[in-house]
Parts: structure tokens; sequence; C-alpha cells
């Protein structure tokens, strides 16, 4: 998508020199616009693991692109694997790209040229994917738009599942950019996202550098609006999702969820099919949820005298609990948009939609 | 409650000068434990606007005292009440705290003996209330204790109904500071409750100082908690509670109640009879919401470097919004802790607890 009218993604090889990988530096963002260079697979896992990069879709195709550099610089294949794996416990992308890159490896001779083109057709897949999720979605917008006699479409998002969560597109936003590039009149609510504000950060810079209306708002204030009739449909991404349809998002997507059923307002969730667990029956049980710092809790980050710095928010001696991510039941969810199509957030039409899967 | 160990109530008349009323500017709070001298309605305006006494009972005690101020200083009282009123509108305390003194000096002689002594009164019956609150309630935390066989009972709070918010006790923090005096093992998860973290700021304060443990969570957390056993109850405060049970308090309490039901937590809601509003039937439709600056969303406000400051969380040109407050609907609560015990959250109960209003 556009930065300040420049094409970007958020990964790519580096002009010229192809032992570079290319990032945005998202720790800076809305404040700063920072490219990175990356070099090896453990500048990979500190980028990941310290959120250089972060969403579902782009730390895949970090993934891949670490694994790259991994051969690109003869490490221990399997170990790097594994660094990178454990750098997000509850992202499912991560591991799928890993075991992608090692099997492409199998018996393959130049290991280097393999995983480059792996990492480039994961990441291409990735743009591919989004920019069809954005196809399908935009339907959904089109018809609530036309029952509103071409009226106004309020979409409120959590966290940010955009652009800068994947290569390109995003996932929750692609079918916002579509409709908004279609012309249909769209204002997303931004949920401003605690602790670490991917909403007001991310998804609302995002929205700004594309034109498209937002408004952002804390992550309290959902209820209040999908009560006044303020929300005609929710659209999210997801980190991991069961094959049965429950899916781990950002810690509050399930509060969300619970306020649109209570309200009838539509909830979906988008994702490539990178982003599904077709191993997990039980999301709830099952789907290990990362705990973070306390310290991402207690302090907000910010922009103050043109610098960012922390601001304590509690007292120093109070403790915190950081629990990144929640799972929201299959039956709170209005349907799942993926890039074959949308589907209900169930086990038989998610393998429907992915017959390849119905016996794995 | 205590403070470094000494007792203090959040407003009082300041000891040898009847002319000062004495409040805790709680804009300073954690960092900072300051006192301030309020000398006319005209402070109590900006006091009471600007947040640095707020809360449900403590602005109806200033309300009280403002009148007071206005009574001494020879001020028009009815225009002082409607100033004093017009500060907050969904708060119903300040309304009824006003009008009790505007009925106090209908005929009365000495306008300001009577001020003096109605303000004392509110201030000390809010007290009192807030005990006996505290009382009641305990009993259902000693029940969840003993269910567990006095094991840990975990309650979760949403935005500050502590002492802070009241004259003494709280509302929703009397039955947790009751519990926790009679030897009653507790725990409490302490929503932040953006944009102006009360919970992580004035809550978490409170129960450091009076040593209750205690844990620091997003507003987003809480529903995970609850899906996973880790909540046992949740009591939260209340700005107005109709005579039909619905519930207006901090922006975000309905997505917990929503989350409670979900989980089968009981959700209580604690508050003295000055909370209710005798008038309004449907909380969702009438009750008003108060819309603040978008500047509160757009900015967190924390301590660094010794300073209390502000950091930008947002992009400069991003719009925001800022609902201070929601409704609960009386279908998603387990009950009401008032002064005269405990009701069921709909007219039949309230008005049995309190039948000088059934024909009101």
């Amino acid at each position: 998508m556009n930065v300040n009218k420049k094409h970007y993604r958020t990964i790519w090889v580096k002009e010229g020199n192809e032992k570079i990988i290319q990032i945005i530096d998202q720790r800076s963002l809305p404040y700063k616009f920072i490219i990175e260079d990356l070099k090896s697979v453990d500048d990979f896992v500190r980028a990941i693991k310290e959120m250089h990069v972060r969403g579902a879709g782009l730390i895949g195709a970090a993934a891949g692109f670490g694994m790259y550099l991994a051969a690109l610089n003869n490490d221990d294949l399997n170990k790097a694997g594994e660094k990178l794996k454990a750098t997000r416990p509850t992202a499912v992308n991560l591991a799928w790209a890993v075991d992608r890159q090692l099997k492409a490896i199998e018996n393959a001779e130049d290991k280097v040229k393999i995983t480059l083109e792996t990492a480039k057709n994961i990441a291409d897949e990735d743009a591919d994917f989004c920019k069809k999720i954005g196809e399908h979605g935009a339907k959904i917008i089109e018809k609530i738009s036309k029952k509103k006699n071409n009226g106004l479409v309020n979409i409120l998002t959590h966290c940010n599942a955009g652009w800068l969560a994947f290569v390109d597109y995003g996932s929750a936003t692609a079918p916002i950019y579509a409709a908004h590039g279609k012309g249909i009149k769209v204002h997303v609510w931004v949920d401003e996202t605690r602790p670490r504000n991917q909403g007001a950060r991310l998804t609302a810079w995002e929205l700004l550098q594309q034109g498209v209306p937002h408004t952002i708002i804390s992550d309290n204030a959902g209820g209040h609006l999908m009560q006044h009739g303020l929300v005609d449909i929710c659209i999210v991404g997801t980190d991991r999702t069961t094959y049965t349809g429950d899916v781990a998002n950002k810690i509050g997507t399930y509060l969300k969820a619970l306020a649109a059923k209570d309200n009838n307002v539509p909830f979906y969730v988008a994702l490539p099919s990178s982003s599904f667990d077709w191993k997990i029956k039980n999301g709830i049980k099952k789907i290990p949820i990362e705990q973070r710092g306390d310290e991402e809790v207690k302090y907000a980050q910010g922009l103050v005298n043109s610098q960012i710095k922390k601001v304590l928010l509690a007292p120093k001696d109070s403790p915190a609990a950081n629990f990144a991510f929640d799972v929201t039941p299959r039956r709170l969810i209005s349907g799942l948009i993926t890039e074959r199509g949308v589907c209900k957030a169930n086990e038989e039409s998610i393998l429907n939609l992915y017959p390849e899967h119905k016996y794995g």
C-alpha cells in the first residue's frame, strides 16, 4: 500500500543486494517511517520478538526470509527454524512458514536459491491472498451499503490486521481498502488496542495514508457504539484459527464479538489460509496464549517533545498481567473471509472450502 | 481510608478555617498526593469539570460543599446549582445533591449554616452508606470463598469506584475492603480503564495503600480471564442507575458484563441510593452519555523523568471519539449492592428496598 503516495510492501529483498532483507521498523510508527536492514536469522528472531515486525502474515513472511538468511549464512536450518518458531507462541503462520521452508529444501542441492524462492513465494502468496480477501470482503460491505441506500458503512476493527500485519493489503483492512477503492462510503472505528496500541498507532496511520475516513476509540467504546446502531459490521484478523472456527486474535477481540452478537452486528474474521491451524479442535482450551512483559501494561509509549518515550500509568509497586491474545468461540462469528471466499466458522464449511485438509 | 497509614476522607472542611474546603487533587495520583483548597463555587465547578475530584459519590459531596461556598459568598444559589449540575451530565449524584441543598434552604434564615450542615450530612451519609455497602457485599464474597474451601476470591473491577470516588470506603471497593478486613483472601483484577486510566492510577493506588493484593490488566483482558475461570465475581460502581435496574457506568462496563454473563460469572453493581435515578425507565435510550475531548484518547498521561507528561499515541491527524460512559442493561446484572442490602436489578426489587419511591 502507499506511504506518502509511494508503494511499499512490509518486507522485501534490498534492491541490488540479495544478502539483505528490508523491513519497516513498525515500533517507530506513526511518528517516523524507518526502513531496517536484516542480515541474519538472529536479526529476524530479534525483529519478530521485539516486534519491529508483527502481525500474522508478516511474521510468516519474515520467518520465510529468516530461513533464507540462515541458508545464506550456512546456519543449521533446523535450529534456525526452532529459534524462529519460539519467538511468538500464538501465531500459527510462523510455524507454517518455517515448515514450508524445511520441506522445500528436502533433497535440494542449492538451499540458498530454494529458500530465497520459497521466501519470495510466501510473500507473494500472502499479498495475493490478501488481495482476494479484499475482493470477497468488499462484496459484504457493498451489500450493507446498498441496504442503507448506498449510505455510509461503519466498520469496527481491533488491533492492526492491516497491510502492516501482512505483506500487502492486510486481512481485515483488505475489504475496507477494496470497498473504498470502488467508491463505497466507509468509515472505520479503530480500537486503540492496549497495551501496545497497534490500532491507534498502525491502523489509524494506514487508513490516514490511504485516505480512508476513520475515528480512533478506546477499547472500551465498541459496545456502546454497537448498542446505538453506530457499527454496521466488525471485521478483525486472527493469529490462529482452528479448523473448527475458533479464532485467536489480539486480546479484547472476544469482548467485541460478544457485543456484536448482543446487538446483531455481523462479526467477520478475515484470514489467508496460512492462519488456519489444521490440528487444533478446541481453540479456547488448546491455543497457547502468549503472555508478555507487565511493563507494556504499566506504561504507555508515545511521542513527547518529538521523542518516543514511555510514561508510567500506574503505581510503580502495583503488579500487572499482560495476556496478548484471547480466543473468540465460533458461535460468535458470522463468517470467515478467506482467499477462496466466505465461509461459516465451523468445521464443515471450512473443510468444504479447503477439502485438501479433510483427512489431514 | 488510609494514605501512608493516616486516615483521610476525599473532601473535608479545613481544620480551623470553615471558609475553605479541602480535596485531594486526584489528577496527580498515584505519583503525588496533593491537597487542594477550594474557596468558591467556581473553584468547585472547575475541580469537578477538570476532574480534580470525580466519582459518583464524591461529586455529589463536592456539589454539596460547592453550594455551601456559594451561600457563604452570597452567590445566587439557583444559578450556582445550575453551574454545578452542568459540569458532568451523566452522574445523577450531582443534581441530587444540588436539589437537596436547594430544598434545605427553602424558608431557611441562616443559609450559610444550613448549607454547611447539609453538605456535611451529605458527606457523612455517603461514607455511612458506603460502609454499609461494604458489609452487605462482603457477605457475597465470603460465600464464594467458603464455596472454594476458604480459597482466594478473584474479583474484577472497572474504573475507580473506590473510596476516591466517594467520601470514604467506596462503592465497588467497600465489599473488598470489608472482606479483606475480615481476613477473607481476595485478589483484585484492576481494569486500567482507558482513556483516563482511573483503574491503573487510582484503584491500584488505593488497593496498594490498604495492602489488598491486586493486578492491573488492560481493558481488553477481562473476557479472557473469565473464559479461563480466573474471575469469581465482578463488582463495579455506577454513575446513574435507573429505578428499573439499567446501569450507566464508565465506558467498557457493558463489555465486562457481557463476558460475565457468557461465562456465568456473577456481576454486581454497588451503589448508595443517591446514584439511583427515580425518573428514567430506559437507561440505554434516556441516560445522557457525556462525550469528552478527543485528546484523552489520542494521548496517555503518566510519569516520565519524575514529571507528569502526555504522550501522543496516534497519528496527529487522525480523529478520535471519547464516549465516557455506557449503559449495561439490567438483564446482565446479578444484583445491586446498596446501603439497605442486596436486590435484583429490576423495578420490583429496587422499589421493594426503596418503597418511598414507589409512587414517585
